[in-house]
């Protein structure tokens, strides 16, 4: 494939910290800009002024190399570290500083001006139940456990490969929720109804629908050539499933051209589940 | 505890999609106001006019009630959407109207305005590399299995109850990296010598350290008056897998006071591996 060839423009993901706020701000941006190529660079726990300068060399050779000034993503509390960084020829898009400002006038106090309280260990209380979280959903995953689905925030159901245990883990890590997920086997659906295990706690029930030809993808990814990644026998689960859902009026949505983030997020706002941690 | 009683102010988190960046960013500066008490309302879809007419209400609402304008931290790249929304009451700060202006003039180009690329499921490849990355992790947590420790980005060390799966757990989810966990036991540490098992992915070690009596409190709250959660043990693990660290010249870090955000990125920072997909 010949295309134009340009200089990718370098990009600085910079913090104090993690370095997770900067580069979820300015990846977000920058997935607006769909045809020009960047050179993503990624600087974590940039804490010290030495470090700075050493990155203000990086943006000069970047520049020089380049021809054309890179970007900086940043959320520097720091005062010193910021004006090292802001005397660079980048262009310096800042969170803290933007919005810091507007919001201490807002509120009528100084801000703390702390570094990396955002993704912390915070509380331990908190931190133990996220923790938690994580364990309660390997523990039921997969139906491996029905025994603690009285403590669950949710169960999950699908059939294999609809995206359960990927999304069962994202609600635990991001948001601490508790989710167990349910394989619906063949059996199940030739039965036509709820396994009687799931019976009591129907009010937490949440289906993942996924398309019969991206499931049959997938599974034939796993395992190539089997019966279980026919596209027989994939249409047929999804039909059956889709009947279950409906039959039983449980609240379901369709993962197909969903990403793990928004089917999390699509579950919590639809069951109206709260985060339990920041 | 007697304190002062104020009203919360009302803090709305939207956006056209899964809300998870003006959270995040939200999130981040309001930790910088400590001593003050938000009411932190989430909106995410917030994708026709009727519910960006809804939320006015809302903010209205809370105006009255609380006599202070709520705050608003947003991302809408629908302009209708972000017109109604303005018009309110409320201190808006939008973050993608803050920064597009000046990439765009930067760039020389106008963004595309798409909706939600950033955290949508994007290229299929990548998005099977993620799934991937967890059904590694979950295959290779807590040394189940060494099989496949040649496919490993990193393979994490440390005692029960340290940090390892979910760090493994995030480091997949979040950045597509391969990452097994090992959990040395007594009759490792007895033997003062890395199992023979890790011995071929020597490159690949990496170690966490817990202090000794934050283990004691995270174990005693699993196994309540056990040999594993009493307060020698716990000191004597630590002690020995800290020796092996440093006469294995294994990189490693103590989590203790880290957040798993935190311990991930500390790990992929010193070991310089990248993540996998955004």
């Amino acid at each position: 494939m010949t295309r134009l060839q340009t200089v990718a423009r370098t990009v600085f993901f910079i913090s104090d910290r993690t370095g997770i706020t900067s580069e979820t701000l300015g990846h977000s941006l920058l997935t607006q800009f769909e045809n020009i190529e960047f050179n993503l660079v990624r600087l974590p726990y940039l804490d010290t002024p030495e470090k700075a300068r050493k990155l203000v060399r990086l943006i000069e050779d970047a520049h020089a190399h380049e021809g054309q000034r890179p970007i900086v993503f940043s959320t520097l509390l720091d005062d010193e570290i910021r004006v090292i960084v802001s005397r660079s020829q980048a262009l310096m898009l800042d969170f803290f500083d933007t919005f810091i400002g507007p919001l201490e006038q807002e509120l009528g106090v100084e801000s703390t001006h702390k570094v990396g309280r955002s993704h912390g260990v915070g509380d331990f209380a908190i931190y133990n139940a996220r923790i938690e979280a994580v364990n309660y959903a390997l523990a039921h995953d997969d139906g491996v456990s029905t025994q603690h689905y009285g403590a669950a925030d949710i169960i999950l159901l699908g059939v294999s490969r609809s995206g359960k245990t990927p999304t069962c883990l994202y609600l635990a890590l991001q948001f601490g929720v508790r989710a167990a997920n349910y394989p619906l086997t063949e059996e199940d659906l030739d039965r036509d109804a709820l396994p009687s295990v799931l019976i009591p706690y129907k009010k937490k029930l949440f289906g993942l629908l996924i398309d019969a030809r991206r499931l049959q993808q997938i599974r034939e990814q796993r395992r190539p050539n089997s019966r279980y990644a026919s596209p027989q026998q994939c249409r047929d689960e999804v039909r059956r499933i889709q009947q279950m859902f409906r039959s039983e009026r449980m609240p379901f949505i369709d993962t197909t051209n969903r990403s793990i983030e928004e089917i999390a997020t699509t579950v919590m706002a639809e069951t109206g589940i709260q985060r339990q941690h920041f």
